[in-house]
Formats: C-alpha cells, structure tokens, sequence
C-alpha cells in the first residue's frame, strides 16, 4: 500500500478445515471470480489449510491460525504441515495489502468483524459496516494475536460468524458473510477512488482483556461448563453475581465475581483444548 | 429377559467420540453410581469409543455405530479400531437386557427418544416418556439400522438430544438427557416391580421413510444446502413446493416434490459424508 491505495487483497477461507462458510465462500469465488472483481484493486482468494479441509478438521497438527508470528515464519525447525502451510501462505501474500479470513464460530457471535489492529483505516471501514449493517459488531483481539493469518498485513480483518456448529453449513449465515464481503469490496473500491462513504464519528467496540478457562481437576478434566444462563449471551452484560458455570457433577453454580464486561466466543467448540470458556471483552466507544 | 424381567442395563455414551452430551454424563454416571442405581436390576456404563472420545473425533478409523451387523461381527477380517470394540463391546454386553445409549445431533431435533425396534415393550416405553414430558418425541429408524450399537439388545433405544454442536456440551440439552435417563431407569423399575405406570392408549411416532442426499456434481462435491427456511425445522411438515435446498453458487432454489412428510436430522454435521441431507418420516399413530 505504498501508493495509499490498496492494490492487492486476499480472501481466505479455510483456515480451519471444518468452518465450512468460508471454505465454500471461497470455492464460489474461485468458480466466480467476477463477484469480487472492483475496477481499482486485484482479489485473489485462497483456500488456507487443504489437508485440514479434505479431512473436515480444524487441523491437522496444530492449529494454522496461531503459526503467523514472526519468529515461528523464520524458524525453520518447525516443520509441522501447518508450520509449512504457514511459510508458503505468508510468501503468497507479501504483496497484499489487505487481508479477509473468514471464520465461523459455534459461540452466538452473530456477524462479528475482527479487525486486525486499531489502524484508523481499520477503525474507519468497522464503522461504516456496523453503520450500514447495525447486527456487526466489532470486536479487536488482544495484542498476541500476532501469530495469526489476518497479521500478515496491518489492513484487514476477519469475519467471525455463529453460531453455526463446525462441518455444517448454515445457509443464512453463509449468505450474511458473503454479503459483508462484498460490502468490504465495495468499501476499498470507494476509498481507492477517492470516494470514501461518509463514516460515523463514533464506533462501538468490543476490546478482549482476558479468558477465563472452564474449571478442571488437576487432571485437567472438565469439571463445570457454561452455566444454561449464559450459553448463547455473547456479547450481552455479565455482572458480578451472574452465574457462569455449572458444574457438572454436584450441579453448583460458579457465579461471576469481576467488574461487568462484556463476553463473546461463550462455549466455541475449538477453545476447550485451548483453556478458553469464554472472553472477556470491554465496551468501547471510540471517536473517530 | 428369560425371566420376563430387565437384570442388566447398559447405558452407553461416546459411541460417536466428539458426540460430548453422552460422554460427560457417562463419567458422571461413573463418578457417582448412586445415581443409576434402582433395586430391582444392575446397570453398567460404558464409554464405547475412547480412542475417538481422546481425538475429539467422531470416529478414528469408521464409523462404530455402523459395525454390529451380526455379519460384520463375525468376520475376523475386519481389523479397523471400530470393527475392534464392535466385537469387545458386543461381548461386554452380552448379558445384557435393555441398552440406553446417548447421542446428540447438530439438528433441531430436541429431545429425541430412538427405540431399537417396534417391540411392544419398548414402544410402551415411549409412549409413557413422551406422556410424561411432551417434548420427547418418538422416532423409529429404518429396517437398515441392524448395524448399530443399540441393535445388541431388541430391547431400549437412543436418546438423541440437539441442536448441539460436535465438541460442545450444551448444559440445558445435557440435563434435559439425563433426566430422560432417569425416567428410563424408573420405569424399567417399576415395571419390574410389577408397577409399570398406567400407559397412554396411543403413541404418535415419526417413522423414517427414506432420505435425501445433498445436490452434488459428478465429482460428489456439494452444490446446495438446506435453504434457510427449512434449517432447524425438524419434525415441521415438508409440503410439496416448499423449499427444500439453495445452490450455493447460482442462488437456485430447488422445492421439495412429494408427498408431505416430517423432517429429521435436517442438516446434520456427521451426515454429509454419508450422504444424508436430511430423513424423511411419516407421522403415524400407534394403539397400543
């Protein structure tokens, strides 16, 4: 983007093999390539991890969206198939300026936007799509998230999807992030050409701060999961005193004992392995 | 059941690895006996694919609750991991009189009571469940279904709970199951007993018809999906024109053309490589 103007951008899919909007996002793309074609910029679209999507799983030895960091892309003693994978893709995109990665999430994330940093131009294009889109909301990760695809350039986001369980599609959900892609397109088309939309002066955001993972036993076995309460509440309210977890063996409710935040990613499928029950994010009102 | 009377009772979960409803109640279940215990019989639990439970998968080599055939059984030349614990399981089950075995499904199917076959003693059962909690419905599988694990004994049933995602346990939909559980084990007590509880005269049940397999081009690859109208909307009548799947790259909308039935497993994650879009039942009344 040294001209300031976006040239090049990349829509993957696949990055975990069994999220399957955007892998099929992606297979309709490639049939049809005029639905991302904009006059001012080139689209190419990229299928992330193959061998995790031929065998329907997120991965195959560990998970591709947390081997972009700088320091694993030059160690060359990883060699897992995502390690690979992940030194081929980041030679393949160092000439995009602009990355999309389409997720889904078993967790109610609705359509959420993840951009990849608080970059003004970032903040900018989450405003103008929750402006004309209310249901997006925005949620920015933490600053580790360096080891992920979207962090192979400053520009971009993901578009988390859900709840939709891993290796199904949901046609509706399939057709709101497809939607949101192409308002993106549109979007860089507009500013490539001078012809930015107006942007609200304010965006809401919801700003990780931590995790809290499911209670387990020094086995490290799961001993209480997401409280009936709060399944599905993503990105509503939780207060001290709201109950969290109910534990599976004696029924005793955990209740949630910090200041009030802001969940999301409540009870994803992919995060038990990861420590994760849900994250705690807080609401934000950035001006622009 | 020489006696006429239920002794042994085995209730099964992990029969599909990632399937986690089952398998956490399972290790409940083991924690604490107590819980399955009635005087008039002995119950064994029984987590029936560890190595997928382990993996998160829903098998490692195929799929277990395809492998009790009495043919494949019996034929030692079947060595995959789940022809393995087919052969160990149908041993360990031997004695056996009444199996209960916990699943869950990616579909709206709610609270689904599967029983082994059309005995009258277990379609007795069902009516008495779905008379006591009006939302357990009674599904009866095709003449096919001799290959799964519950068809050891002619004598119990699923329990089929969802929607839930594969690698998620749900807390409400697992409590719901337990309970179902629970209610088994008093009746099969009481009719022991001599008490079984005074049966409703009918019992409406879904019988499974046939099946629809996903549009797909002649490499087998998926060209529509359930159109969004029909997504999460098992047990709904299906009604000659009403839509049936949506192509995901030309937007067409393909309608269903027969005769009106009911739905089940709309969508089901595990069934897309089985070539199951959905299961077509009539809705029938039983006198009992």
């Amino acid at each position: 983007m040294s001209s300031g103007l976006i040239q090049r951008i990349a829509v993957v899919g696949g990055t975990h093999g069994n999220e399957l909007t955007g892998v099929y996002l992606i297979k309709k793309f490639q049939q049809f390539p005029a639905l991302l074609k904009r006059p001012s910029f080139e689209v190419m679209t990229l299928l992330a991890n193959p061998n995790a999507i031929a065998a329907n799983r997120r991965y195959i030895d560990r998970d591709l969206n947390r081997c972009f960091s700088k320091i694993d892309l030059s160690n060359s003693e990883l060699t897992f198939y995502e390690d690979k994978r992940a030194k081929e893709i980041a030679l393949q995109l160092s000439d995009v300026d602009f990355i999309i990665d389409l997720h889904s999430t078993t967790a109610n994330m609705g359509l959420t936007l993840l951009p990849t940093n608080r970059h003004s131009f970032n903040l900018q294009l989450s405003a103008y799509l929750s402006h004309i889109n209310s249901s997006v909301r925005v949620c920015l990760g933490s600053s580790d998230n360096c080891s992920r695809l979207r962090s192979l350039t400053s520009l971009g986001c993901v578009i988390e999807v859900g709840p939709v369980a891993n290796g199904v599609i949901n046609m509706q959900l399939l057709q709101k992030t497809e939607n949101l892609v192409y308002a993106i397109l549109d979007y860089l088309d507009a500013y490539n050409q001078g012809k930015s939309p107006i942007i609200p002066s304010h965006l809401t955001i919801y700003q990780t701060i931590s995790s809290i993972d499911y209670p387990r036993n020094a086995a490290g076995e799961l001993q209480a999961v997401i409280h009936p309460q709060l399944q599905f509440k993503d990105y509503k309210s939780l207060r001290t005193g709201d109950p969290l977890f109910l534990n599976l063996y004696n029924g005793k409710i955990m209740i949630y004992e910090g200041e009030t935040k802001y969940p999301v990613f409540i009870n994803e499928a992919a995060y038990y392995e990861a420590g994760i029950a849900l994250t705690l994010t807080e609401k934000e009102e950035i001006e622009l």
